[in-house]
């Protein structure tokens, strides 16, 4: 068989969750899932170094934005650049994701047909066409080790039939992906299922997706904006449905009870921008709940962070100096929230794999929600 | 003899320019002479930690300004963190301004009199009053290795009478600066030389102070947006005022033919925000000239800023790829910026002192010159 750019492991699968352990072996190096992955829109994790994402985060994969890096700096410059691992300085894995989600955010400024989507640029309003052939094209530029298939993400509260010919066409977009993509020894190209909250549709969608044998699947179209009810009910109905020898990747998520309760059911990767934006607005995740740094509470607060974290912020930092950095508009005050934060969720899926080897991962889940202050449902 | 906080030594003068190699011993370490401080107005080097200041930029001493500092987080919160070292996380050597130049700087928000000065915060307006012994006493909570004297820093073009005047009034206050600071042992506390452009003026002002015998001296006043030429005739003429055995300070400097033309008059120490300001502006101090990274010529530039350079940035990253984090105003742009003009300069005077120990200082500068472009005058 031809070598492939993924090859997924899974150790272990918990009997009373579904939850499982594993290793992806990619091209930069291995991951042990489940895992978060920081997000690095632009071609950087904001505020960061790869120094710092390594050491201090201990993370092994990031994310990229494809729709991002194609308007600027442009792909074919990344290209000549020696890809994306070599512009940014990053030696470990990278994640692309497709654009499709960003273009279709565009709202008025877009227009999909069956062929692709036109869109006008977010930077100077000039003109674009993203198609699944394009969107494939870019991320070979780029070089990610992870692709993401060019997909529609329905909006919250889309009607049946809009779900059903958008999900449709997702499935057809990724066939042209598949066709499209030739370097699968070094780039894995995932599919995407989509079907909003109707559970036929995601059937439907997880059904045909896996008939293509994509090296990895993702769940698109939830986390969306809808009740956290609505959400645990599709995610824990579509998860089962992902073939399951492949990595599973929730898109989009998120928040330590998402990232716990995706891990719960059958997720393997997760990612999101909110703790480094959180960061920048001044607001750390702690083991105790979230901690609004800009609170005058904090003005002579002389203790770290978070007494359980291990990471540079909390190994050298008060409180009070840190809000110091947030009053006085400090860029370092982004810097050190962005550590923690990053290093927060990145530990926490460290704290969920050990739960999982342990046999004691709904126990781990009991007692980081009474302590955050979160509620099971 | 009781202990002192400063003992410096003077480890060879240049015969052909009166140039000195020296070494300050300082509570906080060594620091090798003629040194460039890089400014940390607001508790933090803007953009940096303290770690990269150590390894990167490799910085025995920085500067922390009192006026800021007084004003946010105030001086005593700064006391009860443990001082200002433990405060920002730095344990190398700290010199703290009087807050005076920042004063004098508000225009008409502000009153002297004999007593000190009035003046209304340039944050919320509130009221506050600074005298030297108030200089002094938040330069003791703030805990600097060296404090400056309180001194008014006339504006380029003042009258011979105002410069009079006020110089003579900063001679008395620096008497009782140094009646009102008795911890000596751990703060050494530096007189300012001021008379404007006036010869006769700073050739009283030096001896006056003089007599005062304090542990070191500064340059105040110049370098206030005059001239070449005339920073150049007062630097000359008034460096070689300055007690020998004593370091010399250049307040507020700058550019590296101003860093090395005050080398060259005898100077051992100089600050300014200039490194940094100018890398949050996209711009990089490079051997062969300023690099202004926004301009369009560097967005397939993918070789490093200086060759000759040896900091990370220049290690690990791309003309290219930091006009990209411009463009897309990305915080680690000002990052790798930073740390690039900073170890600039900090390096450049690690050239001058290697300089004068091989007797090339003249030498170095022609040369220096020639690449980067300058002219001497």
């Amino acid at each position: 068989m031809e070598k492939q750019a993924l090859n997924f492991e899974i150790k272990k699968i918990d009997k009373k969750t579904g939850a499982r352990l594993g290793v992806m072996h990619l091209p930069h190096g291995d991951v042990e899932t489940p895992v978060f992955m920081p997000v690095g829109t632009q071609a950087t994790v904001k505020s960061m170094t790869p120094e710092e994402l390594k050491e201090e985060v201990k993370s092994h994969i990031i994310l990229s934005n494809t729709y991002h890096l194609y308007l600027r700096p442009g792909h074919e410059l990344i290209r000549e650049a020696g890809g994306l691992h070599k512009f940014m300085n990053w030696d470990r894995n990278i994640l692309t994701d497709s654009g499709g989600f960003q273009v279709f955010s565009l709202g008025d400024l877009r227009k999909i047909t069956e062929e692709g989507v036109e869109f006008r640029s977010h930077l100077n309003g000039s003109k674009h066409f993203i198609s699944p052939e394009k969107s494939m094209e870019i991320q070979n530029a780029l070089g990610s080790d992870i692709m993401m298939a060019f997909d529609e993400c329905a909006p919250y509260g889309a009607s049946y039939d809009y779900v059903q010919k958008s999900m449709r066409r997702t499935t057809r977009w990724a066939k042209r992906c598949k066709e499209y993509h030739k370097n699968t020894q070094n780039q894995a190209l995932f599919g995407i299922v989509q079907g909003g909250f109707f559970k036929d549709l995601r059937k439907e969608s997880a059904k045909e997706l896996a008939k293509l044998d994509f090296p990895g699947y993702a769940v698109g179209g939830i986390s969306v904006g809808e009740p956290k009810e609505e959400f645990l009910d599709i995610l824990r109905y579509t998860t089962p449905l992902l073939p399951e020898n492949k990595p599973r990747y929730l898109m989009g998520v998120g928040s330590p009870d998402y990232l716990i309760e995706a891990a719960i059911s059958g997720i393997d990767m997760c990612d999101c921008v909110m703790p480094t934006r959180m960061a920048r607005n001044g607001t750390a995740l702690t083991h105790f709940g979230q901690v609004n740094l800009l609170n005058a509470c904090h003005a002579k607060d002389f203790t770290t962070l978070d007494k359980e974290c291990d990471c540079y912020t909390c190994k050298n930092y008060t409180k009070a100096y840190i809000r110091h950095l947030f009053k006085a508009k400090e860029i370092l005050g982004a810097r050190l929230l962005s550590i923690h934060n990053l290093r927060f969720l990145v530990n926490l899926m460290e704290n969920v794999r050990e739960a999982i080897k342990q046999d004691s991962l709904l126990e781990f889940r009991e007692e980081f929600y009474k302590k955050y202050g979160y509620e099971i449902m």
